[in-house]
């Protein structure tokens, strides 16, 4: 087995350069890799430092690491590029055909304005809460402040989907569960009715369900194959019955669903023009 | 004012591709961007469809519009590349020296494996419940299945990020506040006393606080800025005197902050050689 170790190193968490690297080297097969992180490299000294580990790796391996880099600070990727390894810089590749296209020269700086990313954490923050009020129909007040209201069984991914999209997106989302009184009724909760252009559903395969339930609560009626199966059905048959879009977590990742989710009230309010 | 549309094409969610865009684009001032999003670009259906889109953008925009891509699949991205917009091609530009380097071909496959994706969702969730359950102090139970355990004066910021350490990083996160009670005893909550080694502190400066607790309880004892300042310096004087590591929220990001906790919980790892 052929081992490197892998840098990342940023000026920020570092959280995109790992991402990218890691989907970059997902390509090469056979290849055991050792990740080494050095976020928020914003000082020389830090750089010097990450030098010395940097050459240590080397001598330990054998072979020379490979690095991506995500640096703004022109000194400072400068400094550290004195090293032995294999220099993936995911900003020196693009600055300069952007300079070139926008007509400009690149400020070099690091990060946005204090200003605005103290407004962005506050939205995220009141989305967050908001997910977490309404999660799961605890609270069916203020449902008119939801720019999106997620239906599905127990148990389908709503809660992981909401709470990333509101701390993602800062999106305002709440859900609600579509539970056996529904499903008798053949209708949708009442709270919901009034919101029918921001409902959205979940669904997910019966074996998963049941995997998922099980864990939950072993060996119950709840939890049984027979019970999700006619819980899925009755539920992607109400929703079909409700024109209510919805979407298959089976195999999707959470980061997915929420994108795809994006994707449809956006549209959404596109064809309603707001 | 220069405007410009910037368009992200990926074959996954492009959260990746879209925070690197925006990263190197915040490096240019004046310049207003449009962002338009093809998330899930895996088909050459798909990428005709795109390939319209981009020119009747460059006809209505009269100049042309920023790509940044990231896909796996040549075929597709070559598709793409027929149109009149700057490409700024993430894995493209990455592949050719990791192939040398890595003495290998890329396989230009899309994902990981399907198996490894659904651990690893599962992973996540069973974090994410694990969050949930033990926010806030609701529950003391399973404390020895934490990997950390946030201490903090109420509405310093423990919850999201308990909640983004467990949904981005699949860490059993708990946490549990450090209230007037605690400070009037001088000592770290009972049940938290076997598990000194997992805990770490969130501070933030009195006026934040304030700020954040206004909107919660305006014109309350609890949201003073007196009150806030009190307990805020008895939390740290706690913190500091039992030696728990702790961490400033005041201008740090959910991210930011997420990102020194687990660089600090690896690091106490490490030096516990577990």
């Amino acid at each position: 087995m052929n081992r490197r170790t892998v840098i990342f190193i940023s000026d920020g968490t570092g959280i995109t350069a790992e991402t990218l690297g890691n989907g970059l080297l997902s390509q090469f097969a056979g290849i055991e890799l050792r990740p080494v992180r050095f976020p928020f490299m914003d000082s020389l000294e830090k750089a010097d430092a990450c030098l010395l580990r940097i050459d240590e790796i080397r001598r330990q391996d054998g072979v020379r690491p490979l690095v991506f880099m995500t640096l703004m600070k022109e000194e400072i990727s400068k400094r550290l590029r004195t090293a032995d390894a294999l220099f993936l810089d995911l900003f020196e590749a693009f600055i300069s055909p952007l300079e070139q296209e926008l007509g400009q020269r690149s400020t070099h700086s690091v990060g946005r304005s204090h200003g605005q990313e103290r407004h962005e954490y506050a939205r995220r923050i009141a989305a967050m809460n908001f997910a977490l009020a309404h999660d799961d129909g605890i609270s069916a007040a203020d449902l008119k402040n939801a720019d999106v209201i997620l239906v599905g069984v127990s148990r389908c991914g709503k809660t992981p989907t909401s709470l990333y999209l509101s701390l993602q997106f800062g999106l305002m989302a709440a859900n609600y569960p579509l539970i056996p009184e529904d499903f008798d009724r053949d209708s949708l909760p009442q709270p919901l009715l009034p919101f029918r252009d921001k409902l959205y559903g979940l669904t997910i395969s019966p074996e998963q369900l049941h995997r998922i339930r099980e864990e939950r609560r072993p060996h119950s009626h709840y939890a049984s194959l027979a019970n999700c199966r006619l819980e899925v059905a009755a539920a992607e048959s109400l929703m079909r019955r409700t024109g209510i879009a919805w979407f298959d977590m089976t195999s999707r990742s959470i980061e997915e669903m929420a994108v795809h989710l994006m994707q449809a009230i956006n549209k959404g309010r596109e064809e309603n023009g707001s």
